[in-house]
């Protein structure tokens, strides 16, 4: 079985980008250490600063229940887009909502998200290791 | 004389997504419809899911006076996109909103719209028939 | 099959009206050219501004089934009356909300409406033409 | 002694509007009841969707020391209309505001009272029973 | 030359109702001394409880040029009428928005007007002698 | 069959708390006149000025059918406590909401109640008697 | 008897600024015409662009009985000044609030008023004749 | 080394209480599940549905440096207690706040925590299984 | 005489919670620089995490004349507490709300206090000097 | 060490100004007690209805460390001055803010203070006793 | 031709205050080199920190088309002063809205400008700086 | 040394789409007479309509040290990407916000900006001049 991880807007620069807030360590060396704890499971990735790819990708991938669900990390679009949540609702996987950071203590317009009342659930603050726990929450418990 | 249907963010899935909201009849049959009852007016269908996409197409077309109008389903964009009311209020053709469920008996941020107020017209709640009502609305009155 | 009209508060006055909003066409011109258009619809009209009255005559007709359905605008009660709405809610029939003008392009007041989540659907800002595009949408498609 | 019971707007449909929320008994039913049960109090009844016609009637009956007092369930008025908390701020009599449903688990726009803070009490949410309880709060106690 | 006052909802009541509001001097009296002050102008009274029946009346004089305008105290309407304020719109002859209290010094809902911003003038808080000041700024200065 | 009655915050003082908003009437004499009243019913009293002490109670109390209901006056929990709405929720007896004073014409945050919409009904503003009336609507109807 | 004109900001430019809103009047013909139209009061005229020098005349002026009241035409302060405000409370002279233009049909942050509340009334919207009607609601009535 | 699971108000009932929103799995089942799961991990319990009870504990446990952190699902009070919050930061161990239901898909109040900007991280919507993903973020990574 | 000092939820912690914000000097240090500034007055000293504890210490010391009153710092309270304020409304003593922290300077839900309004005054600021500020406010002048 | 008093707007008045609100003890009798009181502390007075007399003054002070600090009641100042808060902000001298009525207990307008953040701390609602509290802040603790 | 600078309340601390947000230059240093850079430009320099003295000022230079505009940095003026928007709006010479710091990334307060939209344009975040911008945008282009 | 001006939605219609807004001068036009003026400075650009392409051009160029910044005119997405907010945050280069309307002075919702507070400054309402402005704010100072 599969696992997309989707990750949004700016998120190509984790590594570079305010590690204060980020971290220093990039998505690529997440991902090894995830494919490496997870070796059963499928991991694929995709990055996108366009609304309406993230959009098309969550439709190509979203009605194949070869997948378990959907990792999305969608950066400023998780305050500012009703079409991703749409795009959500629409599709049949289920789809976990993460955030490298707790955006809850960071500016207001962060504490207001678009698509967690039709996401499955939220996990929030961990770092990149948010990554991992979302994948926790898709695996079938044994 | 042409009309142009321009269908925003998930309205790709029509007929598939959320059939309690969208019913469950394509475009494409409803489309096929509209062609057979309007044999002389040219029926263009234009569909994205990227906000900068439809801005492109409202530009192409917007300026050309081959066209009666514009018929456009902004979907969620409605609700988000200050930046494809400025583009229906930068081209000359008249573009009128439509809508396939009656978006103000659903979530309050749906109630409000950014482009109405640049429309000439508003036509929601009719299922697809709402798209007959705004071609309607553009043919000439005999 | 019949449809009834009715015109809330200031609308006995189109055609005097603030022609800049509402044009300069009377009320009875339109209906005359919608009973010539449509023959075997009966259409019947009803003024008031009184809310009210506009209330007492959705109950009289709104459980009618000789009635394809009821097109209403409301004029400024739109905006005001939650009674109306729930006389709306109350009665069987459909009930279409048109508007004249385009509300939303006009003040910030005009842009709620009160009533359009229990109509059927919206059409607004196409002058008195509006009137007949919430017949079509009320007449069965052949 | 009296007591006035006043319905507003749509609560003539009682017994056929929405009964999910309304309940399926009508009025009359209910005054027979109410009447049997205190057969020395003068139960009078008035019901309008007229605004007007409710403020009239409070400025009728609200000086006459005939009666108790006054119920009032004024429907989608309680909402929106300050006339007739100024009507009832402006007479001597008592009046009780009174709901069938509760509605404070409906829309958020019926949580808000324009009527209470000038009534002597509310009582709101036991169906019909509503209007026996407020006759109970009016009667003298022994 | 003709002056029409119209007074809304509760106004019947002055002398009576909340004199520590309104004064207990009757709306009658008032009458009585505006006439003798400007015998020769027509002063006409109107009062009605029925927001319909004040814009019958708008509409019944608003057009007529044997008027000199229109001194309007709406009562509690002036805080919820749209429906008002668009037939001040639609009348020809200047309106003149009068309160007996200074509304501004009572609850909040009353420091907004939805007449004001399409009368003429406002004039407030000068007790009956409101309706005088009013008069005065629609007489013709010599 | 019994009736369990709540009292929140400051209800203990009863009788020397701010009488001319309260009354000068103990609860303890509410008790006995409604014991008195109300032979056969088991009246219980608990008043406590934690709100966890009263989500203990309602937990206690709320699955036994023993008890016809329970008549909650949470003081000021009503207007800031959603962990007592949520214990309303998850118990199975009605509790009917009750307050001494008229809440809705006092400061503005005593106008929203956290927990209106869970409980059976609101009855407000009749002094002690509120409780009277609240024990009424609980006992079945003969 | 005297009676004190006071004008605050930018009204030291009448006739000359904005005149589609203010008129080409200036203020100097207006009091010429108000101390011929009333000759035996003492019109006196201060006008600042200081909050702080208006907050003194108020002191200076608005404890002495030689006058009958005082005429302020606050401009701006109007809606941003609660100093002034305070001022008027403390004085004893009864203060009349006026207005040029219609301040309710311009920007919405001039349709609040600090002071109105405090005054005795308000006139607005009648141009340089409202100081006229200011001063005759001062003048004793006879 | 240890965990301390806080479960909040009302979360006693788990199994009980609302079953379409929290499932039907009590929470002793769920400790069971996690300590085998876990044995080398001391998972301990405290329950209450005192606000001041929650506080006392993580003051009583939040400088113990033989625990990991502290799992925190603080139900109602995450929406309501400012004095949890401030608790949160006065301690020094981590504190994960978890919830069982989608809060964001709930009503809105739910939408707003008063706890999550001083969290760790936040952890919501996957039933009781939210425990385990808490348990996972604060194991050490291998 | 006596005066009680209140503390409410986290100010057992002062010294240890925080620093930055409450300064590194703890309330039983405090209590013996004041008692020995003020030898004759008692100072008495209550702390709770609990908010009906709170309530229930300010009930009994409330109405006790040999006190001269009381000082509370309700803490996170001070913003969340209408019952507690209602306590203080209920009492005879006069309390001074104090703060450490100058609060105006912190996170905005810390601007606006529940208590203020029915509190003597509020001193806010200046440490636990704080607490000596307001005994001196207490303390009868010479 | 010296200390500066600056009174606002309309504090000239003390004594004489709605001695409801702030009693009728003057100023300068209020001066003479706290020089009596505290010998060897030059207390400078200084009142201005000027805005920018206040933040010339505060300027002119602020850097001038032979004074202690500044005690300061800006009156309606507080409520409406970004630029005195500027100022405070820019000086080097601590400032306490005092207020001689409980702000907190009047209209909600005099709730927000805009200086209160840039202030050492706030001391309100202890008539003229404020200031002596705040110069018992500002003197150095033995 | 000639340019005035106004520069509003605190900015004659420049260089002192608030080096931080400020910088530590001295507005004469930036006046110094600004009249080098353009000798032929008269540069005139006016501060205050009274709203009135700079309204009088902007009238006294606003008519007088030897100038080529006004630069204005209005502090905290910018975010409360109606008055000073109106004095721009009155005159005719444009005026230029400048400021130092990015008042954006500032307190909220700070991002709304009460001035900006009847200023030709605004030049904020640029340091001193911003004033010689400011020039460059008056200045014809050639 | 080179700058990248980046122009977004709409902006490719310079000169056709609302000349009365924005003028009827092109870009093209715009370019070349900047080129001419600064022949030492590379200047690029880029438009593009699309949210994510802006975002992509922002990362490609911002981390390049071979320009002195980037001048962005967002247009529409100024007010509603937090997106390219957070790409303006991350990259290193100085960014300058720029518009050729005075963007205050339009509809509310231009007022506020998404991206100002991250921008080093922003420049707005001189027209195609505003490119120049932010030019001169990059180049180094002589």
């Amino acid at each position: 079985m599969k696992i997309l991880i989707i990750n949004g807007p700016n998120l190509n620069l984790l590594g570079t980008r305010e590690p204060g807030i980020y971290g220093n360590r990039s998505m690529e060396n997440c991902l090894d250490t995830l494919r490496s704890r997870y070796p059963e499971t499928g991991i694929e990735y995709f990055q996108s600063n366009h609304e309406g790819e993230i959009i098309d990708r969550l439709h190509a991938t979203g009605f194949n229940d070869g997948y378990l669900g959907i990792v999305l990390n969608a950066g400023a679009y998780t305050h500012t887009s009703l079409a991703i949540a749409d795009a959500i609702s629409a599709i049949s996987l289920p789809v976990i909502e993460v955030h490298i950071s707790n955006v809850h203590s960071r500016e207001e317009i962060r504490h207001r998200s678009m698509i967690s009342g039709v996401c499955r659930g939220v996990i929030a603050g961990f770092g990149l290791d948010s990554y991992r726990l979302a994948i926790e929450a898709l695996l079938p418990q044994k």
